[in-house]
């Protein structure tokens, strides 16, 4: 199908931050053929009309634990350990692979709906993700979480593996598959060298958790008498693409080696105020020339998969807690959000900018609501203001996946009826 | 008119903070008469299906510029003397009434479809402001902002009381006015005393700023040899109600004379990360017993007046800079935008809660999108995820101003329009 958006503002995220007023956007199949003006001689099959419309790439959620849409507003306001051993370990233990695939189609229709076309996700019986990836058209690199704990170490690799087996390269190319070791506290270190070797193997990067807690990097002190950092880089594992959520406590040192590593930092402000990890050195790392996407995390650390936040939370928090108000602007920002999000899957010649040749990952966003008046700037417009609820079109892959604020691949009633009958029956069952 | 909210979740925000499910609210004319169940013999004229619908109080924005509506999206990014003398002041200076009007209008536009019912307000040529929220239905305590600077101290004082005289009481009791010394920085002495004078004389409220920047506080010390707090405490300013906005930089010594002075703390998260000023010591100033409201300051150092996205921060940034996971809980936020903010207004008996005799000011939000579900808990999913684009029905004293989403009382493309139009002339005169 042949698919033109014209009169339109479009936020290019191209290597320039170009910025057209007045543009086209033309998709043939599932690939962009122009940008602002549509190239000679073609014919739309359908024509989206972009007056007071702004035009953004498909947003990147780099870091997921997409089932846990189940825990959403289950556990909050409460410390770390209360929160884990008292409210989701609990609950956890008695996932099935039917929970995780309502949860996924939970989190997935909240994703899309609110312009999310690609995520990086992480968590168990991964498969039943694949399937709610698969039919509801949206893009995913997934990740079997690895955790050598329990004795479930053996199990849990081979159930990675396997979905590597089975997924990697399916839905169109729109799954793809990394190993997701969890992190340095719950991986033994030949267990992530394991890790390591056999994304080497499979030509695949990693997902992982990085220095995310001031207790991590104590108890990386006092076992390996160095930084997380330094214990990934010196057990090679870093020598592997690597995605790695959070580096909230990195020092000077932790940074130059994530650079040096060309380490895909992911950064995830709602989860790091709401379990009062703190904030991560953005400007300095950015400064270093690291790429940083961003992500959510799981939704009982955010309650929600909204990326609008996220990216507005990254604009906002690093001026306040760095007292500089030229840290992050809202241009990073907004990279960050899918530029460098499609960097962290691995996939930045395919997706993350609207530029001649890529995939058709295209987000429409109403601008006719007030919070866009007037029109002074687009791009401040959109990371500061934009709201989720004003995505009125997704295209992942050259397809229509929300048609006037409206997702077209699940259904709706049913997705939320489902998740919450699955999530009321895991609090029953961990309350039993 | 009677009217009957069925099925319905309900945040009351009452003293015990009630929360009831599958209940009603039901109004007449414009008070409350029923919560949880209809009175006897009620009669509905109106029936609104509350089925998965989340009903609070009407959000009051605590600290807003409404007129600076002009300026969204035009000065970002930059540190605060630029943003002022390069970007805002020479823009403000070609201000006329006409600019004023738009400018509240379309902010007006913005507050009522994001759900905030009354807002605390202070900027010039105020009575084009009162003229917008008396014909929009919103309520506010507008405030003349008097600052003796450049030969302006007289004329801005008999602005600033005019407005009284005019407005106070007016739009069936929806408009109040308090007066607005700006800040102990662009007000003598003299001139403070002055005003906090003329507010005993006409038994009124303040509204100004306070200890917003580390330089205000620096500045106070090099000429009064004493903190901002204290200067205006010494002057008997505190003596009066008083609703100051920011206390970013306030010590401990500070925080005890706002609480025994009863001073109103308007907290404006955004804005103080956005201008570079840090995080306010809100859990310590809670622990006293500091009311504490919420408010998103201008549109210049915002981008938009959202409240939802305030609630957001509130709950968030807190424990994230004082590494305290039970900092600012859910229903705590939720309070600062509603009931606090109702007290910060003087209409603490008015407003502020959805409870029996109350003015009817309700917000309905739909509830049936993603980000709502499972419905674990309805106030962390109001607080930590709901997006002012879920508001759908917003009653103002009892009247329906906002029904399924749209603005019943201002021509929307008319106040766009217009605010667009405005906009452009106020930068084609700044750069002329």
């Amino acid at each position: 199908m042949n698919l033109l958006i014209e009169n339109a503002t479009i936020l290019t995220v191209d290597p320039q931050d170009t910025v057209l007023s007045n543009a086209s956007l033309a998709i043939s199949g599932n690939r962009i053929v122009g940008v602002g003006l549509a190239p000679e001689g073609f014919v739309a099959d359908r024509v989206i009309d972009g007056t007071d419309q702004i035009v953004i790439p498909g947003l990147v959620n780099g870091h997921t634990h997409i089932p846990m849409a189940l825990f959403r507003n289950y556990a909050d306001d409460l410390p770390f350990w209360p929160w884990l051993m008292e409210r989701i370990k609990p609950a956890e233990e008695h996932l099935s692979p039917e929970h995780v695939r309502a949860g996924a189609q939970l989190g997935v229709l909240e994703l899309l709906q609110g312009g999310v076309t690609s995520f990086l996700d992480m968590y168990f019986f991964m498969d039943q993700v694949a399937a709610a990836v698969e039919e509801s058209g949206i893009r995913a690199c997934l990740c079997g979480g690895l955790l050598d704990v329990a004795g479930l170490g053996e199990a849990l690799f081979k159930a990675a593996t396997d979905l590597h087996d089975q997924w990697h390269g399916r839905a169109d190319g729109r799954i793809t598959v990394y190993l997701g070791p969890h992190s340095m506290y719950l991986c033994s270190p030949p267990y992530l060298q394991e890790a390591a070797q056999e994304a080497r193997t499979r030509g695949i990067g990693l997902h992982l958790h990085l220095s995310e807690s001031r207790q991590e990097v104590l108890d990386s002190q006092e076992h390996y008498a160095k930084s997380p950092v330094q214990h990934l880089a010196d057990l090679g594992v870093l020598e592997r693409p690597t995605a790695a959520a959070h580096c909230v406590h990195v020092d000077a040192v932790d940074q130059r080696l994530l650079a040096e590593h060309r380490v895909r930092v992911l950064h995830n402000p709602t989860s790091n105020l709401k379990l009062a990890n703190g904030f991560a050195p953005i400007p300095q790392m950015l400064e270093q020339g690291i790429c940083v996407a961003l992500g959510t995390d799981g939704h009982a650390s955010n309650n929600n998969v909204n990326l609008f936040e996220e990216m507005h939370l990254a604009a906002l928090i690093h001026k306040g807690s760095q007292e500089d108000a030229e840290a992050v602007p809202a241009q990073m920002a907004l990279r960050m959000a899918t530029w460098n999000g499609a960097q962290a899957m691995g996939l930045e010649e395919e997706i993350g900018s609207l530029e001649v040749g890529k995939k058709a990952d295209v987000v429409v966003l109403d601008a006719r609501r007030p919070h866009y008046w007037p029109k002074h700037n687009p791009v401040a417009a959109v990371v500061y203001s934009a709201q989720a609820g004003d995505v009125r079109y997704v295209l992942v892959d050259g397809k229509l996946v929300v048609e006037d604020y409206e997702v077209r691949t699940l259904n709706v009633s049913e997705t939320l009826a489902q998740g919450e009958a699955l999530a009321q029956d895991l609090v029953r069952r961990a309350h039993a």
